[in-house]
């Protein structure tokens, strides 16, 4: 049983019942002969034994950019050591063409290439985001934006997902504090259904549904350029969204970071503090590459935070609908009024 | 904080960023100012204290029906105690219209009128339901079956979504090995998808894109009248299709579900040998109800098995993506070659 298999490039393949794009990764893989259930173990390294501690950097995977460019960095963007995609791999021209992805065949594939990139956002072991200070925050979140810039350059790139996993069910594999970036040379599917729905929604009221975010029974915090909320269809429990007051149809758009880093730090501490410090994702959904500002004039950015406090089964798998136990209205308000200590 | 929330019945809203449906489900909350995050428990009830065990029916929820009709039963189909949608509520007329659905506001909502329904595949604590013979698992499926033509009946449901899960982490709350089934006001977000996707093949190619399934190299095994394969595009590795060889667009038009209990074994045990056990999920994808069969000549029902092996992480959230270390051909070959004991 324990055949090893030959070594294969990625791949992204669409199925042609369920419409989903899937990565095959095999740099990702262990022998699937040897592919059994376990329980998720939580990563417990130390300062001496983390790859992203500072004076670890040679257990990396190569750099790409560090901030500040001296020893004593403050954060570091390195490659992801078992990348989704590769970044190696020769893109054939044409190939993601829309004439070949409209082809409803069952050999719907394109090449595994692209980029996966991991931002460490504090050189030191026990620090958390929320650790750092708004200037701090905004340093990451600029980072993330300056790594864009660098991969438009890509044509064969459409889309950037910004995510970030805490914790080891929220699928954290190290527990230094960082996040990731994969570059793909697909628009994800949730991507063209939000812009579809954002636009459907434009094309009906002539306003952008993010723009027209008011109500205040939903609002958590708010800062000069910024509001945090729960969606009025929030898929989780005490799910949120920080929106740009202003429209900006690209993340890479942002000129307030330290403001946004501030909300950002003042939300993870609140959930902190009213969940009991839960394992938690979130995830930056923006426009994709290629496509200039005025094409879209409905897609308005923003970050959502989901705590993992419910698990998927069988129904929401099945039919990609998902059980909410508690109105927006009510988590909303909870979330108001969690009393943040002012130091710390 | 500990405000006791007051009672609200359950409501579907569809978010016009996202575009997709939440069930919210007051039932099946805490308040949410206890909601803090935890271990998920491996519930560890013995047949004494387990109300899904023969001679304990009072405990539970009002039975639909029991098979054979008699107090020494085979299996029950009861509510669920903790519902997520209600069957209590009044539906109102014409609420779920397209044209309503169609507004692209905010206030896209729906009642949350609907039935929650569990079948207790066996009167034995410790029987899992690949431990039942081919022609018990049959009657889980008729069962199945017989409950779906009931609520047939009712014009303002639009799906039937049946579903397994297995194991506390794929989300069952006891470990009495049962079944469900949410009966919907909607058609949820992923059946639509699956049809528009099927729906492009046949009129692209004039076939049933899973009647045109015919890999080899996919194939895990085969009987009578249903194979088992590996999906082409398998979003979770070692993720399973049983299609029935005729086309079918509904799943109950079943009329060989002893056939079908002997693969669904057969994969099960495959599957647990070759993981060692794993959590799992199994999800029926049918048709929607108050549709004609001669109006999806490109819909074809399936069971899908997914073990639970790896987590999501904010990339699969963000993106709708999943990344997936094996490539389906070599998934299938392992389960093709897992031996299984005759006996047991």
């Amino acid at each position: 049983m324990a055949t090893l298999l030959p070594t294969r490039d990625p791949e992204l393949r669409k199925d042609p019942v369920t419409n989903r794009w899937v990565i095959f990764s095999p740099a990702r893989a262990k022998r699937p002969s040897d592919f059994k259930s376990k329980s998720p173990e939580n990563p417990n390294l130390n300062s001496s034994s983390c790859p992203f501690c500072i004076g670890n950097e040679h257990e990396c995977a190569p750099e790409i950019f560090r901030v500040p460019p001296e020893p004593n960095w403050k954060l570091r963007v390195i490659e992801n050591l078992y990348p989704a995609l590769s970044r190696n791999l020769e893109y054939p021209i044409g190939q993601n063409d829309d004439s070949v992805s409209e082809l409803g065949r069952w050999d719907r594939v394109v090449p595994g290439f692209g980029f996966h990139d991991v931002v460490i956002e504090t050189p030191v072991h026990s620090v958390q985001l929320s650790d750092l200070d708004p200037r701090e925050i905004g340093d990451v979140l600029i980072a993330y934006k300056r790594r864009i810039e660098q991969i438009k350059g890509f044509d064969s790139i459409k889309y950037v997902q910004v995510f970030k996993n805490h914790g080891a069910s929220a699928g954290a594999s190290l527990s230094h504090s960082h996040s990731q970036m994969l570059s793909l040379p697909i628009v994800p599917p949730s991507v063209s259904a939000r812009l579809d729905s954002m636009k459907e929604y434009f094309n009906q009221t002539g306003k952008c549904s993010l723009c027209e975010v008011q109500s205040k029974d939903l609002l958590i915090n708010e800062t000069t350029s910024f509001i945090s909320i729960v969606p009025f269809a929030a898929s989780f429990p005490f799910e949120i969204w920080i929106i740009p007051r202003d429209h900006s149809s690209r993340f890479d758009e942002l000129d307030n970071a330290v403001d946004l880093g501030g909300l950002l730090k003042l939300i993870l501490r609140k959930m902190s503090l009213q969940l009991n410090n839960p394992p938690f994702n979130f995830m930056i959904h923006t426009s994709p590459l290629q496509v200039t500002d005025s094409e879209l004039p409905y897609s308005h950015w923003f970050l959502q935070i989901v705590p993992q406090l419910t698990g998927v089964g069988g129904f929401e798998l099945g039919s990609g609908c998902y059980i909410n136990p508690i109105f927006p209205d009510d988590a909303a308000k909870v979330l108001r009024e969690v009393n943040v200590p002012t130091s710390g």
